[in-house]
């Protein structure tokens, strides 16, 4: 696996890590922990979520893009673009 | 519910539909979805979850920080502070 | 000054620095600097507006907020909340 | 242009306006202006430089990197998922 690249077990073992994050979250919730744990814990949700995110969109562009932009295409990067730009604003 | 606060039940909802997002990003990943769209996943869940952050802070000051002020203390201020600085790093 | 407020100086002298900043992301742009490094600055520039914003949060929420609650009004709360949730969406 | 990428006037032209929005913060600070608005100001700085580097990472990619693609080259992909993971981060 190149660079921030990953196989698909790592990135299925970090999203069943990240949803028992979230089940945690929810018992948190249902048992009154002071809120600014729960926020420390969604804050780690997130930065989990981030490291999955960017990943993606480094296999993306070492597969998709590239393969496109071999073939003279460069639509492909658009998209990316607009990806990117979700994810900045989320 | 005053402001951006939630009922406990109404958080209970959304971190399920949260856990029901990562869950289908572990489909998505295992039927091999096409990067992007599993990207947009990902937004949403981070969206979601500020969501549910923004929820949490809202009470958290709008209570705790506020009780402890009223008794002439405003040693929760700092760390509601660096419960913010963490999510906008998040 | 408590917890991350700062004064007035304080909040001067690093709105400077991020003009200098802005000022030298011209200058790279002007004179064709390589994309990445144009990115690394723009990231510190970022970084250096979240510093002002967490320390102007934190200023809102000691003074205005609490002295509001103590007229037992909680009214600003809604207000900085949305501001919180305007700069995590930023 | 294609797609998210600028000329290099626009870019300036945007850092520009980036620019007296910062010496704008200032003279808020310098006049005691109400937090909350100075903080919505800062809002739009980081909209706006988000803008930018949207713009730039559209350009990387488009241009350099599918320029190091086209010759066997993937070394430049590792550098752009960096950068946009110091924006994610910042």
């Amino acid at each position: 696996m190149a660079g921030y690249s990953m196989s698909r077990d790592e990135y299925l073992n970090r999203l069943r890590r990240i949803e028992g994050q979230v089940r945690g979250l929810q018992r948190m919730v249902s048992e009154d922990t002071y809120c600014i744990d729960i926020l420390t814990q969604v804050s780690s949700v997130s930065n989990a979520l981030r490291g999955v995110a960017v990943g993606l969109l480094d296999e993306h562009v070492r597969h998709c893009v590239m393969d496109a932009a071999a073939a003279g295409d460069d639509s492909k990067v658009d998209e990316a673009t607009a990806a990117i730009e979700r994810l900045l604003r989320s």
